[in-house]
């Protein structure tokens, strides 16, 4: 394994991504150098259109539409192409021929992890994916090594800058989701089709890389229970503000039970006096809670070509010193075999708000629904009574999410109940 | 380097981090061995007493005095005793004899890690060092891999939990140092002699090793600049109250110039909305600004038995996987070889409490001694005028230390200045 030459950097993909890393590798060739124990050389860049523009620091004669003729004759291979085809088999093509691999692919990642570790682990070559979770944030590093001899009991955080944006704007200036995001597409904080990023696909695909490495099993993006933010209004925002709390888009992952592992992404409640509730923008912010560690907090930018450039060139310098002086990163670990869950296991609390006849005894009524499904409720305000409707605004201790998910459509079955308004859990406690 | 057997742990030390690393060895071996790859064999324990009264689950039978002899038949050797010697003889034994070594030892290694290093260096064995800085944090791994393609120029932290008590709890409950810290000593937050902790001497050497491994260079802990908490006064904390800010007692390590890097400790002003400002009692956080990864913060406890010994065992698990599987974790890396310049040649804001009489015109002579030193003011508060009296409160914009420094002095010299309070630096910003 030990390199004699230069080590051979072949990269797929040259978006903001790929150039930023190319202009790294360009600027900082003597810094890497040393800190490799070699110098890396880029062999060539993957691109779909060799006559397309690039910022000048692309050097053209790299360029090649040929992906699989390139990743043949690489040390390392840096993907950041995306996508999952082609992708795929090119990492595979890669391993195959030898190659370690450096990949900031999460969608990839979150579908078909499993493969690439495996592929990886045969052909006994390196799999690195910082860049695929939470941007320039270190955490599949911490979570892969530093709490390796610790118990990780639940991992809660905001993975998806473009969402965290939109429902901060929806706090700070009153606005309802659609002016919100309309207003993020302008500033180029949210893309023309948003539908990755507000339905939650994007955090799902990240919580289940971060779920897999932190509970050592293997977690599927089919696995997550995922539900984005489209449901949120500016009044679910407003409400959230008068009872001390902020509305985010969580990915969580925890224990469920002896051997299980639940895996959910959702939009939550998330007290103010919570670090994650003061994450602002497009930040992202991962709270680990561990059985010796406790409760540990990363925080940093989550996407953008320049922080992701970092994580990738981390990978890469670790990687490629592998191949100059022999070793071998963690490969997957699964030794755990916990199993995915259905949400209904995971204990949450709910905040329900529910319309209903303004007048004496629905209150019982609504009481006894809760009770009938062993729910107990920490508190009940009654808001916006005219006479005629009222809403019951109640939150519950906490239940499993089957119990409170019965006891809402219980609800929903009361006649004096008009309509179910909303329904948010609330974490972080 | 690859072994056949169970992978060989002296542990040197049975405090309460030892005993917890013990009982983890214990509890956890089956797991840890599926992560290492072979399973960890604890062949003994190095005390000084090992008729001393202990906790069950220490195995007596592994108690010994001679450490000497322990670490010579070890492949790793888990250094949790503390103090300079013998611990450092012993380490250098350790690894002469090719064990490789994991340590907790602030002290040593803020005052002599080069030593340390290139023994480990020489010998081809690993030296890990999580848990010496920030407890259970993940900061030594993600400065030495993860930003390792990155450039730091900047790392700010609060990194001493007992002094970050003290002073939260003169915050909140407008305690005087003194009486805060008793009460700390009486909780057990503070060590009977705080001397280490209150004198800035535990920061010191953690900002000396932190900055040590983002520089890529050599920082002792005699090129810290070092003051420690006992000059903050109640008064202090309740006037930066006023300002929206709180007094923290902060570790910096930041490039100076081309080729230099300042790292100093002492009591500054944070504005309430830095994130740093909310690190509440024995919690500890570290910002670290780098220039393609944008800002980070890493978050979580920073002391105690089991947070100290997950840092710990994510080492030992890591370098004990590089016995079985081969590999070598990174070297002190000093390619960059800045020079530790001293304090003056930081740039940093002042906020100077000055007692003057209080007659008009004393404002105008205390802005002509800024002037006079090219240091700007960005505002001027006068408090507790009383006719006779007053007190000017002076924040300025960004100088160098030393133009800073003499402008207190030359102040102090005015005949209308009958004494300078307080002077404290504002960072964060």
């Amino acid at each position: 394994m030990t390199a004699s030459g230069p080590v051979r950097v072949a990269l797929l993909g040259c978006g903001v991504v790929g150039t930023e890393v190319a202009r790294l590798l360009l600027t900082d060739g003597a810094e890497l150098a040393a800190r490799v124990g070699a110098p890396l050389e880029l062999v060539g860049i993957a691109v779909r259109d060799v006559t397309a523009p690039r910022d000048p620091v692309v050097d053209r004669a790299l360029l090649t539409d040929d992906a699989s003729a390139l990743v043949r004759r690489a040390d390392v291979v840096v993907e950041v192409m995306g996508g999952i085809e082609p992708t795929r088999s090119l990492l595979l093509e890669a391993i195959a021929s030898g190659a370690s691999v450096v990949t900031a692919n999460k969608a990839l990642l979150g579908q078909d992890g499993p493969t690439l570790y495996a592929a990886a682990d045969e052909a006994g070559v390196d799999l690195y994916l910082e860049a695929a979770v939470a941007g320039a944030i270190p955490l599949v590093r911490p979570l892969r090594e530093s709490l390796v001899g610790d118990r990780v009991t639940r991992v809660l955080g905001i993975v998806n800058g473009t969402t965290n944006y939109v429902l901060d704007q929806m706090a700070t200036h009153g606005l309802e989701l659609q002016d919100a995001l309309a207003q993020a597409q302008e500033l180029g904080y949210a893309e023309a089709d948003p539908t990755a990023d507000v339905e939650g696909h994007d955090a799902a695909a990240k919580a289940a890389i971060v779920a897999s490495l932190a509970f050592h099993t293997r977690v599927s993006v089919d696995d997550v229970h995922c539900v984005g933010i489209m449901g949120v209004t500016a009044d679910d925002v407003a409400l959230a503000a008068e009872t001390g709390h902020v509305v985010k888009l969580l990915a969580i992952a925890e224990r469920a039970g002896a051997d299980g592992v639940v895996v959910r992404v959702h939009p939550a409640l998330v007290s103010l006096g919570h670090p994650l509730a003061s994450v602002r923008g497009a930040y992202n912010a991962v709270f680990v809670e561990a059985e010796a560690a406790g409760e540990l907090m990363f925080y940093g930018r989550g996407a953008g070509g320049a922080p992701t450039a970092s994580a990738v060139l981390g990978d890469l310098v670790t990687v490629a010193r592998h191949r100059v002086l022999g070793g071998k990163g963690p490969v997957e670990s699964r030794h755990a075999d916990l199993r995915p869950r259905p949400v209904g296991e995971a204990v949450t609390r709910y905040q329900v708000q529910v319309r209903v006849d303004d007048r004496p005894g629905v209150l019982a009524q609504a009481a006894r629904v809760f009770a009938d499904h062993d729910v107990s409720i920490e508190t009940v305000r009654q808001a916006r009574a005219d006479g005629e409707q009222a809403d019951l605004l109640v939150v519950t201790h906490a239940a499993p999410d089957a119990a409170l998910a019965s006891t809402v459509a219980a609800l929903a079955d009361l006649p004096v109940v008009r309509a179910v308004v909303s329904v948010l859990r609330v974490e972080g406690a």
